[in-house]
């Protein structure tokens, strides 16, 4: 099966000279691109939010690094990344938490360290290659994922981990792209989330480029939707995978969760294996990170809250291995995942 | 105990010969009653949604019937009604599903079809009848409820149930003001409520003009609070309440539900015996509204999902009556209900 039908967007288009980013600020009414000639640029796109999604951050540094090499006159790899460490530092430091920022640039730096005097050449293999990995994992995780529905299945996402979020095809949204192309998905509902509606902003709007109807539903109407009998599975992405399987991604991930085992919907997490932490037991060793209250205090730049209202705006959830039916990764499919399965896979 | 304190808003003043309406379309911002000096006048603020809740509906007809009496000169009460039954059909009609509304409306032309020459003051009587009957119903709720509530609790809320939809104090947000005025509750939270955001511009602003801090959160937020130990409490209200205790609300109010029972979080449903329908045996006999999914594509009046996108918009979910631990009344608390005890309170 060809997914090329299904897999139109690309959110990084690498030029040569320059890095071309979709602006992700400005979706999904204006469709454009912003242009780094440079790597301090690729930090500033970075910074500012122009690229999003752990996968698609990793591939634009990448590009950066990239990018960095075009100011520099060296005789080798090691010789040119001495001279471009400022740039280095400054794209490694763009985003805090981002796990595949600092994986993608540790490769980069590497393959620099060991390279002679075809290092520009090497370095941009390198990126092209981190960037095709990304697609071909998503790809496969995607078949994989879709296997595991059955035919005229309804399923419900949340967030976006798209195209957009990637290289391309996406993690929980290639699930899906996946799961149309080989006719086990007839229906698509996303959740909008809350407070910044990346599922209303982004998934939906990214699923009709590629020609896949999508309904938008209130978060809260997730639990009335898995009543009605319209999804059997609900199709997630992550943020941090735990040793014992327990999985933090985007606030309502949870609520979701708990809603499925309670309606017999069966619960998908789709991540890349560099998402899974070994090093972190379990959920509750996780740190969540809570963004001020502001952002649940305005609506599009219109205040819709009382002064002298507080907020709680805890950014992510923790979704306990136990309400997971299968854990999609690039190395397979994990049903029921627990510590020693987890240990199995990722050792 | 005395719960003034913590009863402060009045959304309907009756000033003798005219009615003064919180306009509540301009909530939590500006405070401002419009004046409605005649029955024309009520019957559009009910329609404009100046006034909303349905006990609070009811009111505002009564009086609109009072109003609608200042124009007529008539002997006797049936005179009179007869000469009003165009402006009562009027008020009848102005919202289509508000059982109070029919329920206010049919009480006053009972008293005034009995009335004599004092007619004017029968339905006057009434009217302000049907209004502090109102307040002392919640109030009684307010400590019935409260008293089920341990010392130093949380509780969290969905939509606004308060003194905005009421008389005054409010069906689940009277439980949270007795419960706070007892000293049993220690911690508010109220959740957004997508995609008219009720809780995030009128409960936590009704609750801070009586001094009742109350935290926002997002509605997919819910189960994490819950698995945070924050909350002993989920409180909300009803719109309709079948014959085995099955309750329609807010949407939203059934996925809080779920997450409740997955935490060991107690469900507890506030509301008059008047909405309480016998004729309807569960649930599933319930239609759920749907409105027009545009709820869900724009934000603060700014469009914020792409063309050609089509949400799923359910105003309502069921929350059955097993995940119900407490259904309190005017007439009493029914714990864990089901048909037997709903019989023998409600025949």
């Amino acid at each position: 099966m060809d997914f090329d039908r299904y897999d139109r967007i690309r959110p990084i288009r690498w030029q040569g000279n320059l890095l071309s980013l979709l602006d992700q600020r400005k979706l999904p009414f204006v469709v454009e691109y912003i242009d780094c000639v440079d790597s301090q640029a690729v930090t500033q796109a970075i910074r500012d939010l122009v690229v999003r999604g752990a996968p698609a951050i990793g591939i634009a540094a990448a590009y950066g690094v990239v990018l960095a090499g075009l100011k520099v006159d060296a005789h080798d790899g090691s010789e040119a990344l001495a001279a471009m460490m400022p740039a280095i530092d400054e794209l490694n430091a763009s985003r805090p938490t981002a796990v595949n920022l600092m994986w993608a640039i540790a490769r980069m730096r590497r393959v620099l360290a060991a390279a002679g005097r075809d290092w520009r050449e090497v370095a941009e293999r390198e990126a092209r290659a981190i960037e095709s990995e990304d697609l071909a994992a998503n790809r496969h995780m995607g078949r994989l994922g879709a296997e595991l529905i059955a035919p005229n299945s309804g399923v419900l996402t949340h967030c976006n981990t798209g195209s957009l979020a990637t290289a391309g095809f996406g993690t929980a949204l290639g699930v899906i792209r996946a799961g149309v192309a080989l006719e086990r998905i007839a229906r698509v509902y996303a959740s909008e989330t809350r407070p910044w509606l990346q599922g209303a902003r982004l998934t939906v709007w990214e699923l009709l480029q590629d020609g896949i109807p999508a309904t938008l539903i209130a978060d809260a109407a997730g639990a009335h939707l898995m009543k009605t009998g319209a999804v059997q599975w609900l199709v997630v992405g992550a943020d941090r995978i735990c040793a014992n399987g327990d999985t933090a991604n985007k606030i309502g991930t949870y609520t979701h969760a708990i809603a499925a085992r309670h309606h017999g919907v069966k619960v998908m997490v789709v991540a890349p294996s560099s998402t899974v932490d070994m090093a972190t037991a379990q959920g509750s060793d996780i740190h969540i990170e809570e963004r001020d209250g502001a952002e649940l205090l305005s609506m599009s730049g219109v205040r819709t809250v009382a002064d002298g209202v507080s907020a709680f705006n805890p950014v992510f959830d923790v979704t306990p291995a136990g309400l997971i039916d299968a854990l999609v990764t690039e190395k397979g499919v994990i049903l029921a995942p627990d510590a020693d399965k987890m240990r199995a896979c990722f050792r």
